[in-house]
């Protein structure tokens, strides 16, 4: 639906039965943008300004007045003014008694004041009800209709009643409430527009790490190695075949890495026997990253089905390819079909598609609006259930691609071994401990605690 | 946004304007997580407990005291006790009268008990305005503020006003309310969070059948067959030849499967001469499902892509193109582009490319949050014009890929016809039978048929 | 959960707290599924028909009456009748007089009548509140309650009591209801049903037309060309070689075009000295369509790498490999490693795969439900910092599997250059500019003119 001219229309309506009038200090992009959707949504606006001299930018059908007369006006008051300026406020204290001041402002840097901007304003006017709101809403956004971002709009707010209009208010606009709480929330919430993916940090500062150490690794072993000993230039394989290295192997380690702190929780639980202590905090941001760690495994995953796709459009394996046809050719000899070479190559193919569309479709239903329409023991099979399987997949893909390489001392170049044995360490160290703890007599007083029964009950106290 | 902080900090409101006071029943995991959240989103929480000493991880807002005390300070009281344990409630009887009493009860299997819990507590405590709501969140989630999954809660009760007052409950934790009507409602609410996946059941175990069927069909042909008259073994083909023979035969038969009831509808309704009457179970039932199979036709065409495109990296492949390759240089003779093939080999290739692009883009649109933004014509549109073409693409790419092999007697061993050649059957009867009722002389009768009328009414009484 | 078997015991509930009830006039499809649907929310339900003689196709739970007393005994009158016959309710205006109707209309054509229904309707009965809703949503989906199709329900009227009181009634059936504001947005309203994709008109005839240009460009080029000079038929081309060059060729342009007008807003606003001018409008309408440019685009992006992938499976490419390699045999020569080839082969490759990848990311960052849950600065980071690297990372790709052909006689044909080459000019000129902004000397004075900052204040005016 073009929202704009519907917009357009629906201005200036004839309505009988009014809402109550808003009043809005400051006429800056954001006050007026708010004030046009407002208006559209059918509250009378009056904007609060120092001069009140109107300028066209502003709705034709808001009037403009001094702050004083305008917050006369209204029982809501929006504050659309930059915290510097915040205290021209206080000689409007008493017009302000009682009425609901609504913060949308933002800062620079998280964390930039000591105190959030709301609870300043609160502090500033002891007798108004602050709540904070709409910060996390874009001007352009409020313009254009267009919210392709967040229809979020997080409220928080020390009196109820207050906090209830202004929410009736977001979700007149069409946009969605989410209650945070008192105004010790504010804070936060200020800080939330200036994030940028902070629950991604983790996963991504993990995984370029891991890259780096492993570009170097297999620098070494695949371009200077031969480089020094054979005098080849294999520098081309920066391109391609060292990245489709990296990838498999970062893929399977980030899997790993999912699943291991599932496996340590149960590990701590079974030592302590009980669930009521708090795991180590590290623990504890490691399980709440588990999404992105996958997410991001999943990404090298595609990658490496890309990089091997291409395989054999390389200018490099078709040259390769060619020159062992033609001397067997010139050597007048045919190789016959190596029935073990055609078994092994055709399983880790079909291990790997297997593993990776598994993954895929773990990928999928990490989707908000999949995993909104599973209930929780669909979500918790398909995430751990299919899970498991996909690593297991993933771990028997790189083995048997290693095959009867492991054993071969051509593999060991400089004493590095290849670099997918490495990655094999922490998925092999998952599924060996969740086998062991799939084991009855780990399993039973595993389950035990986790309903709820200790075995030392003096730690819950 | 990073809640959990949040929540920390949002705790012990100041607030000026609280809101009403609720009472929880039962101190287990779940009353406890469940009175935390409440406290964050500012309600004054009461748990009613045999012990009132109070434990290290209730939290320290809420009051703890026997349940007759506490029951007495809310009007809401949420029965977060299991329905063993519910006949405890009956002496209470005379100070619940009146109360709204919040059942979150789940049950260990579906259907366990002849009533739904809430059905139990509203026959134990006659005087009580009993709703069901809450049994398909997790504690867990609950807790931790990463609800992965569902924010959905259902809720139904026999009392309008007790139901509006836990709906508001719901939407201040941040959870969406969803009315499904009177308690009647509360078995299957109870059996909700016990399901998994019921509408993929008939999908997955139709898909099931049929891939061992064909796997078996394939086995004898491809493997069984070689090997007992040319005594050669192609064991290895049960990685990826016979995968890649099921996927697409299960894709293509699936798709048309998708499709087939919405021809047989319209065979009945051109029958009956009415829209009135009720289409046969079975047919009901098939067209519910329909998103479900389309999925999972995808999946296997999806998988029969990965299974095509690994091809020329088989050790297997590699081999006998360098071996024809061979053979043809050492007997001094090149082979010339054979035009017919080359226009086979491409546009099979080409319809099967554009097919599966058609059909990513079925499965992107039947996202729930891309389907949300769509009109229903929108909708339609996709779903059937484009559904149809897909439909005509895969069946046109599987009818060029057999090419001239169909009268080719080698194509059958044993009889048997390649597993392609029945996978033709069911699209080609839905689409034979679609272009057939798209003629006006059928066309023109069942869209009136389908706008209301009725050739004899008597029908409709 | 399935629906429907929860709706039918939910029917007949013994509520003690009843809705009010609700009156439907007409008794057609649609007017008996919301009647149906209403039931079930515990509205009970009064049918207002010309016949009283109650059909089996009505809720058993609903009255039939006359108009004229079915009206009397609800509020809230749904007008499920065509809008032909609203000129029987004249009649009944006095009984009409301050009720809600609630007009669910919809029209054939785009804007078929002068005014929308619902204002017709208005001056019809002018005492009653029209409300404008349920329009969007199909009587097939109510019923089946598999609201595959979009949820929202537009309401808008001028009375805003009578429109919080449909917009209740909509959550109650659990619906989103959205506020579009006075009647005026009624034509608005009911023309969206009607529309098929409107923001994809656009792109989709824009991409339609470049498509068939260089369509018939590559035919002359690689199928006439050679047929003429060299009597060679590659006419088998049109399958795989030709799409396979249109595709990456509007991938790309339609790429840049997504970061063009970008690019021209900035120079406008640097040549006005102000934001506060509003751009014209096919920079508006262009800007607006952004999103859905850069999903066709990314649609012949996948295409490409579709069409690439299955390059060593066509029998013409395998032809053309195992001759060379034959007559490479024959002549008794080995080629050596062409290092730079391999280089060139191999980073092309490796810039397209990660530009693809970084497009796909940017696809599933606009799927609506992950976009709603990322903020605004987020948001700008994936559709810009990321956007603009795989523009870089593309055309970089196009300009590398160029690489010394670009000045070669022989890839001019008819004097024509590769289609890729033209694909080249608009990337090239967004970067380059795009490269210019980013100067400080035009980047600062750009910043503060989106600050607010006007050169000559008297444009704002």
């Amino acid at each position: 639906m073009n929202k704009n001219s519907s917009n357009i229309m629906a201005l200036a309506p004839n309505t009988s039965n009014k809402r109550e009038t808003v009043c809005i200090f400051g006429t800056g992009d954001f006050g007026r943008a708010l004030g046009h959707k407002m208006i559209q949504s059918g509250y009378p606006i009056v904007f609060g300004s120092r001069s009140t001299q109107k300028s066209s930018l502003i709705p034709n059908d808001a009037e403009v007045l001094s702050h004083a007369e305008a917050a006369q006006k209204a029982a809501i008051i929006i504050i659309a003014i930059q915290r510097q300026h915040y205290n021209f406020l206080t000689p409007l204290a008493e017009i302000l008694h009682g009425k609901v001041l609504v913060d949308i402002s933002n800062n620079l840097k998280i964390n930039q004041y000591p105190e959030s901007n709301a609870e300043y304003l609160a502090q500033l006017v002891p007798g108004a009800k602050v709540v904070k709101a709409f910060n996390t809403v874009s001007a352009w956004a409020l313009q254009s209709g267009t919210l392709d971002a967040s229809r979020q709009v997080f409220v928080c707010g020390d009196d109820m009643e207050a906090k209830q209009m202004v929410m009736d208010i977001v979700r007149a606009l069409g946009l969605t409430p989410l209650d945070q709480g008192s105004l010790l929330a504010a804070q936060e919430i200020e800080n939330y527009p200036l994030q940028l993916f902070p629950m991604w940090k983790l996963p991504i500062l993990l995984s370029l790490g891991l890259t780096a150490f492993f570009f170097f690794y297999c620098l070494t072993r695949d371009i200077i190695y031969p480089y020094v000993y054979e005098n080849e230039d294999f520098s081309f394989f920066i391109a391609i075949s060292i990245p489709n290295r990296i990838c498999p192997v970062l893929a399977l380690i980030l899997l790993a890495l999912v699943y291991l702190p599932g496996v340590l929780a149960a590990i701590i639980q079974l030592y302590r026997g009980t669930k009521y202590r708090r795991f180590p905090d590290w623990l504890d941001k490691w399980m709440l990253c588990r999404k992105q760690l996958g997410l991001v495994a999943l990404a090298f995953a595609s990658l490496h089905v890309l990089y091997t796709l291409v395989i054999p459009i390389r200018s490099f394996v078709r040259w390769r390819i060619s020159s062992s046809t033609v001397s067997q050719a010139l050597n007048n000899k045919t190789e016959p079909l190596n029935n073990t070479y055609a078994w092994l190559s055709d399983s880790y193919l079909a291990l790997g598609i297997l593993g990776f569309f598994l993954f895929v479709l773990l990928g999928i239903t990490s989707l908000p609006s999949v995993s909104n329409n599973v209930n929780w023991r669909e979500f918790r099979f398909v995430q751990s259930k299919l899970g498991y399987l996909t690593l297991v997949l993933c771990t028997a893909h790189t083995l048997v691609y290693g095959g009867n390489r492991f054993l071969n001392p051509s593999s060991y170049r400089w004493y590095l071994p290849n670099a997918y044995m490495l990655s094999l360490i922490v998925p092999c160290i998952v599924l060996v401990v969740k086998f062991v703890l799939v084991f009855p007599c780990l399993d039973k007083p595993l389950t035990r605690i986790r309903q709820g029964w200790e075995r030392n009950p003096k730690y819950s106290e």
